[in-house]
């Protein structure tokens, strides 16, 4: 029985800001990725969530990105690696405190919004994440995007990584996500979403535009989590997989 | 051989800004509160900060405050217990990631500022302190300041507290410390301050305005890291003491 | 034809976060507090909402805040006069570089949350922020809470104030808000707002919970934009008004 | 008589932090380019610089940066081309506030470290800059380094542009700074670096590293205030220039 994880950005609220309905989320998927209060969250809402998490069983991963509350994390400011090392470090800190503090624990890391894609392009970005996970806590998961350098690095710095494919996003000849705004970037259909997924998991295998097959080990998949309708496309997503016989479930439960 | 710990406030820089001669300080100190990048700080100088303290064999504490930059943490803003809670937990949760980063770890709290002086009178704010600190690490000790409410919070929660004296500041007959501003507040010449401390240390008491002795088991002494003259008087202040046969050692080694 | 004006705070988002459907709000008020990036706000929504503003004929004032985006400018951080001076300075400038920007201009200055509730019922801090209105622009009109020190300081000072009553509170004897939380504190239908807000402006008074008249200048009415149906009430306010014959009209076009 | 203005980068600092004797250069300099508080700065310093620098006769700009105060505004930040103007537009007007607040005015701008660099390379972003300028008070002069986009920008736009060759700065054989950690980029002898001051504004040209000549309208000399014996080297400038024969005096009198 084939088995994959759901996962899902969450807590990206801050202050008096909301952002996504956390709490139908925290319903569907298994794991749930976890703002830091760099580029979105604060110590109130990480509490929160890692607490509701406990209470339904999903399990917790540190979200970190660029400090840029302003740009939502999603400009790609020129840190150096070191820079990146220590910054993922101390959002991974935090957010493990926080998790200890609400009864629970962060069992994995997933860089978020320019963070990650840059650690999809750049090797020497991706091993100063995987160098700051590691030297944190080297028992965590790194979760990452499926045939990007962040798989590479994991192996390279000896850190378990699950890679992670997209419910709503077409993937290349390369195995690497259509950029946004190009014809096949984006899948809107959720039934089709999940129809495309229940298929890539069972073959273990990426399908591209084209529908080549590339062999990955899939290990997650990432519903969005601020997009209009996101919780009833994940919603659809899930009950897609469960129908074909896939069964969901946290690939580390906390 | 009485004995007691000295302890400075550090890594209070932020990005391109300094504050205060670290390097000399750490080789001073037996015990370093740095700063969690709320009120100053930032991940690289708590890196640096760690690292340099870990070679020099200095002792390392977090040192949260609320998060007020441009305040430098000097101004006691509204935050309900719980939000102390929360944003105590995360500062800690960066500090005690970023030490292990670097190689060492965290083995105390102590609170900074305006929270510090807010829990010096504030029984609920004080507690609120502690929990943070137990539910984040039982095993971290509390450094507090000597016959404040942090002291009784402590025994409350159930957290080891170590209380600290000031060396260049008077206290009040009630054993608090004199406000700045009024006459004896502070103590400015270091030999005096250093005569003091020794006193105070062998006496097993913190000693008034008055002359009046009030029994206080003094754990550490705070010698403040951004004043003017702060490294040479801290260095002759530890000069006093070993010349009096008071040993300096930290209360917590990493 | 009693005449009033309709105003509501606006371009509360930040970066990607939203707050409230500035939009619709634009389309029923006839002045809009603009946030100033410090509570709330950044330069692209301030811009954005000018041009709107600009397009639909509303009038156009700064709705500066204490710099606390995490709070939403609803902490009473204990800023020094001079200090209120100085941020409600910069905030009014930016705002008036931004509507020039925009090919308008701001007419009048409200304060914000925290600041407005403390300006209300201390007259130094009334004053610092008249002074720092005055100082960069004599000709702005002050946007002040009816019947508090705002009102006393804008005399004081030489500014044109304009008081306000609020569509959803009820009024102590005094003629200040019911504090929320207490009996009569929220006015939610809409509709009995629309009739209390049409007694008060026709009689020139406001009307106290037990039925008092104060009598009182009443220039402007509030509407929040970021409650629950927020949209929904201003219009029936505004219609309401508009059916008993008031005439509803911007104090001070830009 | 040759005549050129000698501007500095000022008010620096951020809440308790400080940066550069600011006292200090303002009597030596005609020209101050205040931080506005997005990469240094806060409305305190900005007020007391505009008010020191009145009394001083020296003349002030506003000096707009990267939000980006961790990085000292060096990072550059992808900012679109719109929100350049915006964040300029934002900047320039706070600025416009306090120097009115403090009885004086500014009467230019020039862009800070990275988003400076940025508009020395590229044309849509220094047209940016020059809209945002020009939207705000089309009377402001736009101080532009020497030889690069924003002087051909200014013309464009409509703007008095003024350009600044750097005291302590060697030239390419295109009239660019040579980079920092290339040999002949930095003039670390004061002496020197004043003689080839007194030269480029006698000749009216930029002289290279090789000597080649590159006509140049100068109208100020740019001397750093956060280096190490700025200070110093400013006056040994200033000095050598007078000595010569230069009368050094602001492009723009407030």
């Amino acid at each position: 029985m084939p088995t994959v994880d759901l996962n899902s950005d969450i807590a990206e609220g801050f202050g008096a800001y909301t952002c996504g309905d956390d709490e139908a989320m925290l319903g569907i998927v298994t794991s749930c990725n976890v703002a830091c209060g760099f580029h979105a969250g604060d110590p109130e809402i990480m509490a929160r969530t890692f607490a509701s998490a406990k209470e339904k069983g999903v399990a917790c991963g540190a979200h970190p990105g660029f400090p840029d509350l302003w740009g939502f994390g999603r400009r790609r400011i020129p840190f150096s690696t070191g820079e990146i090392e220590r910054l993922v470090a101390y959002q991974v800190g935090a957010a493990q405190a926080l998790a200890t503090y609400a009864g629970t624990k962060i069992t994995y890391v997933k860089c978020h919004g320019a963070l990650g894609n840059l650690c999809e392009v750049d090797r020497p970005a991706a091993e100063a994440v995987g160098r700051a996970i590691k030297a944190v806590d080297p028992n965590l998961v790194w979760l990452t995007i499926a045939a990007g350098e962040q798989v590479r690095a994991a192996e390279t710095i000896g850190l378990t990584g699950v890679a992670e494919i997209f419910a709503d996003r077409g993937y290349t000849e390369e195995g690497h996500l259509i950029p946004r705004g190009q014809p096949g970037a984006m899948i809107l259909d959720p039934d089709e979403a999940a129809a495309r997924m229940v298929q890539m998991v069972q073959e273990g295998a990426i399908i591209t535009a084209r529908g080549k097959r590339i062999p990955t080990a899939i290990g997650s998949i990432c519903v969005h989590g601020d997009s209009a309708h996101a919780v009833e496309s994940a919603r659809r997503v899930r009950a897609g997989l469960e129908a074909a016989g896939v069964r969901v479930r946290a690939f580390a439960a906390g």
